[in-house]
């Protein structure tokens, strides 16, 4: 096998902790001897072993010796101290791997190329394989959350064509048709978090999880609930799901409502203002690396506005609602230009998505 | 050459008469001897010969006889009386034609078979070399004539994101870029009118023309203007231009503007009311074989609602005007489902396109 095959094997294991590393990367490793791998792992759990310790358990749990062996890994070695687990490059070195293949540079200031500069110190020869494009896409929220500091964040919204999002006269009826609510569904396999209003969970009760394939082997999304004045019911599915639901409000953590959403499970979060970009910080301290807003529509031309989205998905069903509708814009107060460079189209069903980006 | 290459080149032919034939369909014709083009022709002018007898004329003309020869005909030739001209079938037995090739059967049940029993009668070989396809796209508005008994409609318009169609804080911002106004232009190439309400007339003047390459050999589409009470400035471009703009309106013709326009050179019908259906029945005598419906929300909203169009050009512009912009579906009392089949989408700089049929 090929180089290009261990870091495709490494990569594959790194998906395994899709919303499983909370900020942390998502991270796979393989030690290979004789051109065969002997050992496998990944990042499995935030505050948990990283890859490369794992992959080299893994080897020894099967009775090999991984000195004089090579590593491939996804990111680059970690080398600081003061976090949850040693540096993984002590690790290697101690134990007598002799070259590192690695897949990307670690964006984090903290290692960002001082990895490989302590491999190579200890004569241990290492090589980048690129895998960047990759670990960018599957990393895009850990990459946020380094560069900007917040999470990152896609906002979606289902819009006729005349740019509603409710039918006023029909309550509750779903403005997509199932093939797109199957396709927004998806979408939720590769967030750690959805992000909704008050009024659509009043309004329509979400249980806000991913219902798709393998769904039993999957960490759902966080659901996030912003809802300044705490008039969520404590029936909701949200609450009874128990996926660590985080709630943000104005009111005060002495309230009694307060005390019962904690009591139920719920993280809640009392702010002055729930500003998108005060709930986004308060987010990533929290673990969070991406959010996927679903709405309804104030929360939307909020998030909209603050421009500190990273993607925009609207799909559109073929039909006007005319009167009858709520316009997505009701709440957005001035004209909102898309300056992005990248707009995909793609036919979903009988509807279009588009993928600003 | 092949049979397909004479009917490819009838076909081009063919292409020439747009916007020329009024009602008409347009028709190409090749005579072929020893597998020579010896005459070329095209249905030109409503009312003025067919392609088959330009065709005949033109071999004639230059010294060739037609007897013996092929004709290579897009569109079954014609074989009734009480019309502006004489049947081409009895030209071609006259002339001594031996064998007419066919690109597809006149749709219009005065002909449709009949012109080749005509022909058969009087054993001259007949044969249909399917053009079909092509016929149906390049005479969709002659088709729709003859099926539906009114033009062929087609419905554009151009949205933001939030389904605006004018941005009420910037009068006469357009809402598409550079490349969808070209876009846009464009399609009036292939329509015989453009349709507007007066307020398109009165906020923005516009010349609705086609702009593009070519433009000087081409027959510009009439202007047509719904304008109930004949606001329309006597000073408008489309009356200056002189491209025969139609004015419907419910002022009465003994009235001093309806005088005016007409002395303008536009032709005004008073209706009592404006109704699609009405309108569009009135277009079909008047010899308009397709409409582009170029809004704006009003007229674009009693045409939608009223299921005549065939095809639906919905642009969107990578914006949201929010409530600074007025809405299509202002004028839209009730949702409008859209159950076509064919749902096609396409980027157009940085804006895209829905093409509905």
């Amino acid at each position: 096998m090929s180089k290009i095959d261990f870091m495709r094997i490494a990569f594959q294991l790194a998906k395994k902790g899709l919303n499983k590393t909370g900020s942390n990367p998502m991270v796979g490793a393989v030690v290979v001897k004789n051109n065969k791998i002997i050992g496998r792992g990944f990042h499995a759990e935030f505050g948990g072993p990283h890859a490369e310790v794992n992959a080299i358990k893994d080897a020894e749990d099967k009775g090999f010796s991984v000195a004089n062996s090579k590593m491939f890994v996804t990111l680059e070695p970690c080398c600081y101290f003061k976090k949850k687990t040693p540096p993984c490059t002590q690790l290697i070195v101690k134990k007598g791997i002799k070259e590192v293949i690695i897949g990307m540079k670690d964006p984090n200031t903290k290692v960002n190329g001082k990895g490989i500069g302590f491999l190579k110190k200890h004569r241990i020869k290492t090589q980048i394989v690129d895998y960047r494009a990759q670990n960018e896409k599957l990393n895009k929220g850990f990459i946020n959350l380094i560069r900007n500091r917040i999470p990152y964040v896609t906002l979606k919204i289902c819009l006729t064509m005349d740019g509603k999002i409710y039918n006023l006269k029909k309550n509750g009826e779903s403005i997509g048709d199932l093939f797109q609510l199957e396709h927004a569904n998806l979408l939720r396999k590769e967030y750690n978090s959805v992000l909704v209003g008050i009024n659509t969970i009043i309004n329509d009760d979400p249980q806000l999880t991913y219902r798709g394939k393998e769904k039993i082997f999957f960490e759902q999304p966080r659901p996030i609930v912003l809802d300044s004045h705490l008039r969520i019911p404590l029936k909701s599915k949200i609450i009874n799901l128990k996926n660590s639901p985080i709630i943000f409000t104005k009111t005060s953590s002495s309230s009694r409502k307060f005390k019962a959403l904690t009591q139920a499970g719920c993280k809640v979060v009392t702010m002055s203002a729930l500003e998108p970009q005060r709930i986004l910080r308060k987010l990533s301290s929290l673990n969070i690396q991406s959010v996927l807003i679903e709405g309804g529509g104030k929360v939307f031309s909020n998030f909209l506005k603050s421009k500190l989205w990273n993607e925009l998905i609207v799909y559109y069903s073929p039909k006007f609602l005319g009167k009858d509708g709520l316009s997505v814009s009701h709440y957005l107060d001035n004209e909102f230009l898309i300056d992005n460079k990248e707009i995909k189209i793609k036919k979903i069903g009988k509807c279009f998505m588009l993928k600003i980006s």
